[in-house]
């Protein structure tokens, strides 16, 4: 968080609060592709996964332990994760709704599993057929099974519907802060905030950014935006600006939302990590080779919609002064201190 | 600037520099119609002004003077500005691109004329035929011509590929805030800062803003970003947070970049109205009308491409606390307060 001599600070006030690198974590192959028709084969995930790591990609949540028949398209999420875990410094997740989710993610040694709350009741009902303070208690026995088993795969709280629900309309920010301490206290390691259904704004990201932040500090580990009313970009900058470092985001932009067909969905990686790095913010990621893997993956996905800006206008006259390849990861020292 | 009973400030210290009130000034009529091969007729171009005026928008940029054989498109120009000038309360402004252009924006009285200025000098000849202090040499022209009619036509030098070039790269930002000095020293009443080709980030926008602001102070009226590479709204929040008031937007996001053909043009008008107002800020705009507005025009323009993103996702359900639908401006102070 301190300027270094690599990243000199500006004049602005702002900056002092700015971490000069960031993770942007990928998401599409669980959030992306539970979204799509298309049943992508083990081969080409364990393909993306691996292009993915390539373009510098470290952190990558690679499935979901749900039962297949709810969702075919992730049923081979233990092979890929097994995949996953032979690359070196890769940190694999997997998302986990239950206790017998995170069962499988423990066996299968996942470094990391997020379990999804919803801080919206009726969404939580609707979505996860338990109330937020069910999915507390479970996250207690997740953290129980964890420890019994003598296991490091982290746990992550993830609060969605944390500016509001389609559903219910308004989330109060009192009842998000509320939920993420009692995960905390449940004993997941760390949380992260969604707007689940794309209802942020700049400035109620950067207002409750700031009063998580404030609540319980560093284990406020991720921000997760869907880009439905174009907004991506800028509730990532903001929450940037409270000094959050790592986002979720989905190459192409895949997965939409289902409440509103057509529109976007997740903040796509290649959009999201180019921004940063034309901030100055180092991703580690190599964004040109972002583009391509975009472009193969799209080829895998024909006939869905799919999102993101980048691809289309190509990278700027000047962009090589802002977009760095770089095959080591500097950003790996975070990563690894997770939790 | 300063926090009124109806707008408390919140505890951040950004709070302290935002304003909570903005104008979207309406480019679509110009920037947004000169980029399109559809010829759209006078009758429509009023039906629009009239339109877009319930909504609420209180400043128009209604065409261009220039050659009627370089923009057929905006050979109506004259017309449309004469019915705008029958609106109460509307600053119709007008594109002029040297002093005969000016002539004709005096004579018909326009409320405001923006010049056009090119910071990369290799657009400027490319584009306009002149230097950037070719350019300023005219303005001072025009503003001795404005002087001499007893004109109250206000001139703001608009300094464009402030962020990036196309064609020469990277622009100097000392050379963007000497042209903007030397544009106000010269006799414009104002200047505005653009982001005419997509290169800006957050990060940039914040920079130069913050230093323009420091060199002109109020006389830096407006901000003109692009969506070309999807951070146009996160370049207007950047902007928003040093101080930036006034936005050029073009309804559906009309105007293309001619150098990536399919890439978003200029950041849309409904968009960033829905995300000002989602803000806390106060546009005096109608968003659902707007968004009433776009799907008119959208027929208009049958075989363009088009931009935005709220007409797909719809307002969210919570909208109704923040989207207001004010028939009464109170912007208006500060938009007759110009210059």
């Amino acid at each position: 968080m301190n300027p270094t001599p690599d990243h000199p600070e500006a004049d602005s006030p702002l900056k002092a609060r700015q971490n000069p690198r960031a993770i942007v974590r990928e998401v599409g192959l669980r959030d992306g592709l539970q979204s799509v028709a298309t049943v992508v084969p083990t081969a080409q995930k364990i393909e993306w996964v691996n292009a993915a790591y390539a373009t510098g990609q470290r952190e990558i949540e690679v499935g979901s332990f749900v039962p297949a028949r709810l969702l075919p398209q992730l049923a081979d999420t233990a092979e890929v994760l097994a995949h996953a875990r032979t690359l070196p410094g890769l940190v694999a997740s997997v998302l986990v709704p239950n206790l017998r989710g995170a069962e499988r993610a423990i066996e299968c040694q996942a470094d990391l599993m997020v379990v999804p709350l919803s801080a919206s009741h009726a969404h939580s009902l609707a979505n996860l057929r338990k109330t937020p303070d069910e999915v507390v208690a479970e996250v207690a026995r997740i953290r129980a099974a964890r420890d019994a088993a003598g296991s490091r795969t982290l746990i992550e709280g993830g609060v969605g519907t944390a500016f509001g629900c389609t559903i219910q309309g308004e989330v109060a920010e009192s009842e998000v802060l509320r939920l993420m301490q009692a995960l905390l206290d449940a004993g997941a390691d760390r949380v992260s905030l969604a707007d689940t259904v794309g209802y942020a704004d700049p400035a109620s990201v950067q207002r409750l950014f700031e009063k998580a932040h404030a609540l319980v500090g560093e284990r406020l580990a991720c921000a997760h935006f869907h880009d439905t009313r174009g907004m991506g970009l800028a509730n990532a900058y903001a929450a940037w600006q409270t000094g959050i470092t790592r986002f979720d985001a989905c190459l192409a932009g895949i997965g939409g939302c289902p409440h509103a067909p057509g529109a976007s969905g997740n903040v796509s990686t290649e959009d999201l990590a180019f921004m940063l790095e034309r901030m100055g913010v180092d991703t580690g990621l190599d964004v040109p080779a972002l583009l391509a893997l975009r472009q193969g993956v799209a080829g895998w996905l024909a006939g869905e919609t799919l999102h993101g800006t980048l691809w289309q206008a190509g990278l700027p006259k000047t962009a090589p002064a802002h977009v760095s390849v770089m095959p080591v990861m500097p950003a790996m020292a975070t990563a690894a201190a997770l939790a």
